[in-house]
């Protein structure tokens, strides 16, 4: 079955399977050797990008949803991905639907299930973007990466979902160790340091960095040092259970 | 028209006027003298109890949804309303709800509208209870406050969100100012003192409550006194401005 015979189904029946009125958007962040990116997809017979996302299923927590979307997108299980705000504006979707249905060359009424309003719920993870497969879904031609700070335009509301996402993430760094997804399990404090820099988008004094997390107390120093080869190789720490 | 009446025109046409699917539910926490309380509401006919909330109009976004159970609820207008998280489990009503509406004398039938699945998303918002009027809504004969911690358990999974709710105040408390809105704008030390330690439940030493908030830095000493009558009077505060 193709494209179009798959959206085409879904078009007439998918409000059956899916709760009509609800979506999750995934704002997936992707960190790498100092680089900060996002996951775009580029919609068919279009040059726009959005977000992935998705409906929720009638009988899917709404949690497995958007856990569904990032596995599919990006082939990675077991990530960490926090809710961090629902987005209800009445007209943040139909000036921009209408035109990518038409270039999909499938024809949806104007009271159609597919173009009522949605409120979508944003949900962020962080991931090693050089561990995912971007793959586009039904919609899309193209998933890939976009630099965090140069990417194109988005549909919909998504580019004030990014931003709030990213807001969430930078303010979490302050308070609790959502870094612990973007590193091994077990890592040195230059590693920490470089996360934090590129996250946060300046440099940080390695001093005053080290003493700033240890008074935080979310990272445990461990009695092992990155190799053995010499007494000068760093120690290597890992995030502190939860308090 | 009587209640009954309202309900029923609600309940056969209420899915063209609402978003079917999702909902509004507030934990409205008051704070006076040094109590902290929950507003709840007592459904018709029913010895049960829930948090006020609402479905969301077709043509309303989400946050004024949450604004408009406030009012209603309340009579207060122009509340910090914070929304904090949405809760999209499958089975989070559909237990409880069928007996409440039999209580009511109205037949729905098991595939009706108002029994479907409801994703719900949860504000929160804190008030000077001795200032709020307490209003049932159409479903409920009792609006009243109830001490945060001895309440009776509550309908659907509203448990839950109050106990996120209170949680997401407590880890305010230690980065924001969010009791911004229980205190009058310029406040004593010994008023915000009484507020943290009724809200996070526990002693706070006098000295290290009043360190740790001046490093915090959000609020600011004014070069007044509470009154003029003595040298010894407590000294003003207010909030910073958003840092």
């Amino acid at each position: 079955m193709d494209a179009r015979q798959v959206l085409t189904e879904f078009f007439a029946g998918g409000d059956r399977a899916f709760i009509p009125n609800l979506s999750v958007d995934c704002s997936i962040l992707g960190f790498h050797d100092g680089e900060l990116k996002v996951l775009l997809l580029r919609w068919r017979g279009t040059d726009r990008w959005s977000l992935p996302g998705g409906f929720v299923r009638q009988d899917e927590p709404l949690d497995r949803a958007a856990a569904r979307v990032l596995s599919e997108r990006t082939g990675l299980e077991r990530i960490y991905l926090q809710q961090f705000h629902a987005f209800g504006g009445v007209d943040r979707r139909e000036d921009a639907l209408a035109p990518v249905f038409e270039s999909l060359g499938i024809h949806v009424p104007a009271d159609h299930w597919m173009v009522r309003r949605v409120v979508s719920v944003g949900y962020l993870a962080l991931v090693d973007f050089a561990q995912a497969t971007p793959t586009p879904d039904v919609f899309s031609e193209e998933c890939r990466w976009w630099d965090l700070h140069d990417h194109p335009p988005l549909l919909f509301d998504h580019d004030d979902i990014v931003t709030r996402a990213f807001d969430t993430v930078r303010h979490e760094l302050q308070s609790a160790p959502v870094a612990a997804s973007l590193l091994p399990e077990r890592f040195t404090m230059p590693e920490l340091h470089r996360l934090y820099e590129t996250v946060l988008g300046r440099t940080l004094d390695r001093r005053n960095f080290q003493k700033w997390i240890r008074e935080r107390g979310f990272v445990e120093r461990l009695d092992e040092r990155k190799t053995g080869r010499s007494h000068r190789a760093p120690y290597l720490y890992r995030f502190a259970e939860a308090q």
